[in-house]
């Protein structure tokens, strides 16, 4: 690992990603994780009780790209050490949500009371990470140059179901030049553990997308002229999947509050 | 290398290269090389006297997907050896074209009798290898499902420019499903010797195309429903910056009618 100090303006994206766990786990951050410890690969979290963590399993194995695993925590295990030193799941991440029988009940900054010792956390890559290096090849992602959300869409392609575990793909989608679409396949294929190569371009109405302007999640897209919609498979499919099985006790982490975690962006390259 | 056996009912797909450049030689072999020798690269011309060939390096080098150099002779070598055993050049392609000043002033078999001590000869890879991969990799090539010639196209994009030899690119295009148009970008970004990437796909319009349906070279394409259009710099722009350069003396090969070498096109996966 590679701790760099935060700079004297406080910005985050200097911090290292353990200052960021502790800021987290302290309280003092509560926002969300983009832009923040630049470089470091972020995570999507579900945690569930242990008689549904099988089938949830097998539902990551089934629909690879859209639920790429970094880690699956032991039942009760509150570290990841693969991911990074002294992370303590229960309060390293800005903001959680609990659901209850598929509804969000509440959101919170701590889940220390909540904890069980049947509870499996699922640790799954997030396109943070391909952004990233789209940027520092010098490919413009345009949300971020205007600071919105990523645009995410709902699609007409059933994934596999496993279990309770079922429901459509949901993507993410980013405008490109068509010179930069194709980089931007070059990139992303290399790191398969955060949503990969791209799973459709062009054409939303292929996907089901009847309106581009109009994202179920998310902020509306920034296209410029001549670009094409490039489409991938995203994080909120599993928590779209987990909702639709209305489990009567489920943890994710709140949209766009990530684990940041200390594996290097560089390091997800080629898996 | 592994030479194959002929076939016993004589269908060239089985013919080893060395088979099909010993028919060429013999004059057995005069048409197209497309389906021939399959699993072996098949290479672009271009021949010239030495007093320009500094510049047509130059000039590949400088467009490196258009132009991408498989071999350069020295002045009078009519072997290659780095490409295949006992290569008469001279021969071994079914077809060459003579230009003089800019114009194709004969078609022949067999180049002997115009051969000089001078001629510098530029293998330039070709479009085949990668169809041949992305047909191996279950990515339909439709032009070649309707037996009909790949496409190509006169873009608005100038090539850079060395000494006589400058114009715009020329494009081939095929069409895929957007799925496999993902593939297709990663599947040739993996062969820079035979175009690699895409240089665009989707919106013909900005690469200056008005009308896909017309190419400047080849036949009309095949689109299914659905399909994007891909496209990637093509052997036939050296060639058209060859004709722009009205050279007294060049020779090419024939549209389609290749040099077929013992480099197995697998072997062209990362350069």
């Amino acid at each position: 690992m590679n701790h760099t100090s935060p700079d004297a303006t406080g910005h985050g994206a200097l911090l290292s990603s353990h200052q960021l766990r502790l800021r987290c786990r302290t309280g003092e951050h509560q926002i969300t994780t983009s832009g923040y410890a630049l470089g470091y690969a972020q995570a999507n979290l579900v945690i569930l009780p242990q008689q549904y963590a099988g089938d949830f399993l097998r539902f990551c194995q089934l629909n690879q790209k859209a639920c790429p695993l970094l880690y699956v925590s032991e039942p009760g295990q509150t570290d990841a050490p693969p991911l990074g030193q002294d992370i303590d799941i229960r309060r390293d991440t800005p903001l959680y949500r609990l659901y209850q029988h598929g509804e969000c009940s509440r959101e919170l900054a701590d889940i220390s009371a909540l904890w069980r010792d049947d509870l499996v956390t699922f640790y799954i890559g997030c396109s943070f990470s391909f952004e990233e290096e789209l940027i520092s090849a010098g490919v413009p992602v345009r949300h971020i140059d205007h600071q919105r959300n990523v645009p995410m869409y709902l699609t007409n392609r059933p994934l596999q179901g496993a279990g309770p575990f079922q429901g459509n793909m949901v993507v993410s989608m980013r405008g490109f030049s068509p010179a930069n679409a194709i980089r931007a396949v070059q990139i992303t294929s290399q790191m398969p553990k955060v949503h990969g190569a791209p799973v459709h371009l062009s054409a939303p109405e292929q996907l089901g997308i009847a309106n581009l302007q109009q994202p179920e999640f998310g902020d509306a897209p920034v296209l410029e002229d001549g670009d094409i919609p490039v489409f991938w498979a995203c994080g909120v499919s599993p928590q779209a999947a987990l909702m639709n099985a209305r489990l009567p006790f489920a943890i994710t982490h709140s949209p766009g509050h990530m684990l940041v975690t200390d594996l290097p962006n560089s390091q997800l390259r080629f898996g």
